[in-house]
């Protein structure tokens, strides 16, 4: 099988992936992708718009990275070709754990005890029962709920949120546009880990950040386009929204002049909230690639009509 | 049945307690504590010693905290009278949310990356999946076993000492001062929830901080009188100790002129890791009332000779 590695990965990130993939697929003859080469399957990571026409025999385009908002902007894509997402157990755990850290950081006043210890501040804050806060997940994919389902482990009041209809254990789930409002109205604490469609693009707006209650947080894991940034800074100035936990942002890396970086409402992560393990994707990719060159459906197929 | 309230408690705090203990008692008769005074059982906080001298039938000294070790320090307590320490299921939960969130935040960088923000920096740092890191949890009482159990729920390969021999499911479980130094060389976060006891008193001093790998981590929620404060300082200070996270110190509120309040690499809290919550501990307190003055034997008896 011929394969090839697409993407904007610095030098060093290049040569753990291809490390992590040769050895995930021995017997994979590796190849250039250029117009007009054979190629079976393209693993592709952020690749350049364009880079993947004209490739002969495509079977498969297996992203490594968990969002595919920005592959399938690429109106270049070759059509009829099967994408697939990386799902990938140890990424979720790593979502799980970075959703877990925000919200009991929020919960318990950890923010805050930082400020008082740079300024000086012995003073110990009031202290809820993880029971009395509503946390909110947005999104009930697997990362959502992995999240979710810690969240429910450590004793906290769940809630999700998805497109579709949902069912899971100790959480409250509710799906469609109809029953957002009433959700977040009834939130302390939100998580985002919805991908970004036509439908997500600037979800967090004014009009639905205003209806958090007073004094509610937001922790956005998922992608920049999801919040609308200036209308964020408006909640955080005027003190309604009490704290921003933000890994993602519209430009990335953060300006230098953005005013999240010393906002005192804002927590922020460098796209860090779950990195991808090459060690663990590598295989999963593997198990994909083999699966459609044995003729079966990949796993994690790209949905063009939902967007992921 | 008459009881007495007896401790340090500031104005707003004792009549949060007064409050829940009426509701939670409502047949008891309140007085006051002085020598010769007919007490049935004293509800402690921190008495000031001798204060609980005198005192005519005492039948229970309740402690309102979970450590006794101040309690027990006053030579003048009554000879032969059960004290009973506080052990809430809400303030075991509280002590493992904090336990929990120290590991994160070391285990996923989020200490750096609350320094990269505010110097400005956007840069990723290697990330670790949850079972490449060793946790140790020093003390398996409820709340170590609270905080060791949430943490084998996470993934992390958790480690357990306690003085007398334990099992715990997933739990990997040493015991006796003998297995610590080895348990401490294969440790990359220590957790400490041990009784301050004069066995354990000073228990991180030069000798075995120099048992921890290079690059361990500390995390102290459990007495100040643990830790040697100057060879803590010295082994942050040579960069072997990555980080500690501390929650209570040999004086407390910490003085001004501390160097942990700007060091670095610690991250401190006012003595807040698991504040007790009067709400439950009051009706706590009230089984165990109740228990004793129905000629039963109280729930979680301090046992004098190994002094917790």
């Amino acid at each position: 099988m011929k394969l090839a590695l697409v993407g904007q990965l610095g030098v060093a990130e290049r040569e753990t992936w291809e490390e992590a993939l040769r050895q995930a697929l021995p017997e994979a003859q590796w190849v250039e992708a250029a117009p007009g080469a054979e190629v079976d399957v393209a693993l592709v990571a952020n690749p350049p718009p364009g880079r993947l026409q004209g490739l002969r025999g495509l079977r498969l385009i297996q992203s490594l990275w968990a969002g595919v908002d920005r592959l399938l902007a690429d109106t270049t894509l070759p059509e009829g070709v099967p994408i697939a997402r990386m799902v990938d157990p140890a990424m979720n755990a790593a979502m799980a754990e970075t959703a877990l850290w925000a919200v009991l950081s929020l919960h318990r006043g950890f923010f805050d005890y930082a400020r008082q210890q740079r300024e000086g501040v012995w003073r110990q804050l009031p202290q809820r029962r993880a029971d009395e806060l509503r946390v909110t997940v947005l999104g009930l994919g697997e990362m959502g709920l992995t999240a979710a389902r810690r969240l429910v482990a450590m004793g906290y009041r769940v809630q999700g949120w998805s497109a579709r209809p949902r069912q899971e254990a100790g959480i409250e789930c509710v799906h469609g546009e109809d029953a957002l409002p009433g959700l977040l109205a009834r939130s302390d604490i939100v998580v985002n880990l919805l991908p970004l469609t036509a439908a997500t693009r600037g979800l967090f707006d004014a009009r639905r950040l205003a209806l958090l209650p007073e004094g509610a947080s937001l922790v956005n894991l998922a992608r920049g386009g999801h919040v609308v940034e200036a209308d964020l800074l408006a909640a955080l100035d005027s003190g309604r929204l009490r704290h921003a936990v933000l890994d993602v942002f519209q430009t990335e890396p953060l300006p230098a002049e953005s005013p999240f970086w010393n906002h005192p409402r804002v927590t922020l992560l460098p796209h860090a909230a779950a990195l991808t393990d090459a060690r663990s994707a590598a295989v999963i990719a593997a198990g994909n690639v083999r699966a459609v060159m044995a003729g079966e459906t990949p796993a994690h197929r790209v949905e063009f009509t939902r967007g992921y």
